[in-house]
């Protein structure tokens, strides 16, 4: 089976998943003029985008997107697509790849936007696990490249799109070909050397489980706060780049320089301060984005099992100590009650299992 | 030496620490007719008690308590008197134990009120290490006799006090004459089995460092809150009485029944409720217990190093699980920038280093 040809020269894309970066990106990319199918589990979200037409999308990006196709099928949304793009819940890869694994084709390129930190990993280990041989192409982006929401099925509001995105392919060498083909929609994308650079810029793993646990008194209190702005206060802050500092140093012993949290806030929003704490109020994109008044959210569910899980584990191999990492994750499984060591992303099912620092550099770069 | 004999029949105490717990037991023992001394180190204190002649008592005790002495000199308020009581913060007993150690005689009481968990360990250790030879009968209480406050020198307010005091003595044997001795100013008071029982009824333990931590960002934050009103969420209730299971499993281990948290609410202030959140919020003595405003509060610098970090060795060495006690000791310690398990009560300043747990047994019988 292979990739089916088109009487026009325009790739196909298909996104994965119907949330907020789906159906901003499958409007986007419409109103951009590319072949564009939207895949959802949901059959409510489907049929309503697929009653419309399209998606209408306000904001940063303005217009009409006529998709070509909205379904329930995977089947259906694979078959044929050029750029099978997942934009969906990095818990959720797992049984997507799975779901997928039996409808891929040669040639096709699978880039999961983003993919959290092992995203291509995993997406690469349950395709061997289904024996899938196809040639594809799987590669990964270190983040969602808008700001955005969906206020209902067929409308999507962007509101700011970041000036850079790194992406890479695993293996390594299959980099150049995806950072090309995904740079004639979005010319922010750049290449990082491998996966483990996009994986380990993961900078959800770094803001979102530890300040949540710190206000969990907060959240579950009458007040309304600002997730940044009230919740990284002066010693959260403090404890973030000290976590962050860990990132960093599991980055170094996979031979990767990473700009610290201050500076990818500098980079990405133009915020600067002294301290964490400073940075994220001087960054306005954060005046309104609400503290949770539930501990269950992905903040916790997402961020801990394919953020800060894998982070832990990587650390741990390369025998960097990641005491802060760990401490949270414990602190989060209590708090929750799950053991997202056991259920989130694990050495096992990264496909990296009983494999040394220099294995691991090896697949990455050579698969 | 020995402890002096004294015209009349009545024993002479001396309180050591002249903070709120200790300027209220010395001005109540005063106004109760007993002879009663009052040490502290710093001199503002003392001099203003000194001027005053004694300790303006009100609240749940009413009256003027006359001082035979109050000094800040270890030696002449140690001399002599019969029971020599420690109210101190736990973080300061070694230091008064090293500096008591030269000046101890024969048939001498020190009792710890409150030892945290491991006062009596930790002193019979500085004892032992000053090569103190006297005779003296060591023991600590599980918690302060009273709810007070001092708002100045000399001035006392006791706004209740507690039902019941379980005191134990080092070696155990001792116990008996400790009850009855103290048992005459405070009829609260009854024997615990050793001092692992006391050790490990540190209620503070429980409901200090963990809901402190969780509520980082409210003690961060503009808000007013109330310590257990607020603090004490559903989902921090939830861990602290989890985190009260190890402890309670901690000391089973030692051959120790204790009744887990809800249960000591229930006994020490009738307030009852399914979860610990409920129950908290139905003890109106908790009505005005603000929050504080600083993580620097003994709140963490003395709960971890002498409550959680002894707890957990004592946890190790009996192979129980006492994985949330470490977590918050590690968050604690992150978070505050200390080593609280090197500066606190481990097993080698608390004299049970290299024992096993049917050794730690007989010591705390017999010594």
């Amino acid at each position: 089976m292979t990739a089916q040809t088109t009487a026009d020269n325009r790739p196909t894309w298909v996104i994965i998943g119907g949330g907020n970066g789906g159906q901003s990106l499958a409007g986007h990319l419409a109103i951009m003029g590319l072949r564009v199918r939207l895949y959802d589990i949901f059959p409510e979200t489907i049929d309503a985008i697929r009653e419309a037409g399209g998606i209408q999308v306000e904001g940063a990006v303005a217009g009409f997107g006529n998709l070509e196709l909205a379904t329930t099928d995977i089947r259906e949304a694979v078959a044929g697509a050029d750029i099978v793009m997942v934009v969906a819940p990095a818990v959720a890869h797992r049984e997507i790849a799975a779901a997928c694994a039996p409808h891929l084709a040669d040639n096709q390129v699978i880039f999961i936007h983003p993919g959290a930190t092992g995203g291509a990993l995993e997406f690469k280990k349950v395709l061997s696990d289904r024996n899938c041989k196809a040639a594809i192409t799987l590669a990964e982006a270190e983040s969602l490249l808008y700001a955005c929401r969906c206020p209902k099925p067929g409308h999507a509001v962007i509101f700011g799109i970041k000036n850079e995105l790194m992406v890479a392919a695993l293996p390594a060498a299959d980099t150049p070909r995806v950072v090309n083909l995904l740079d004639a929609a979005f010319p922010q994308i750049h290449a990082g050397a491998n996966v483990l650079e996009t994986s380990l810029s993961n900078a959800n793993a770094m803001m979102h489980p530890a300040p949540t646990l710190l206000n969990t008194s907060l959240i579950e209190s009458e007040h309304d706060w600002l997730y940044y702005w009230d919740g990284v206060t002066p010693s959260i802050g403090a404890f973030v780049e000290a976590l962050d500092e860990e990132r960093r140093a599991v980055a170094e012993a996979f031979g990767l320089k990473l700009p610290g949290i201050l500076e990818w806030y500098r980079v990405h929003y133009g915020a600067v301060g002294n301290t964490l704490s400073e940075a994220v109020k001087r960054n306005q994109a954060y005046a309104e984005v609400k503290g949770q008044k539930t501990l269950h959210t992905r903040y916790l569910l997402e961020d801990i099992p394919t953020g800060l899980v894998p982070m832990a584990l990587l650390g741990r191999i390369a025998g960097v100590e990641v005491a802060r990492i760990e401490t949270v994750i414990k602190l989060g499984e209590f708090l929750i009650g799950k053991d997202f060591t056991a259920s989130g992303r694990n050495l096992e099912n990264l496909g990296l299992a009983g494999m040394t620092i220099g294995e691991i550099q090896g697949y990455i770069e050579t698969g």
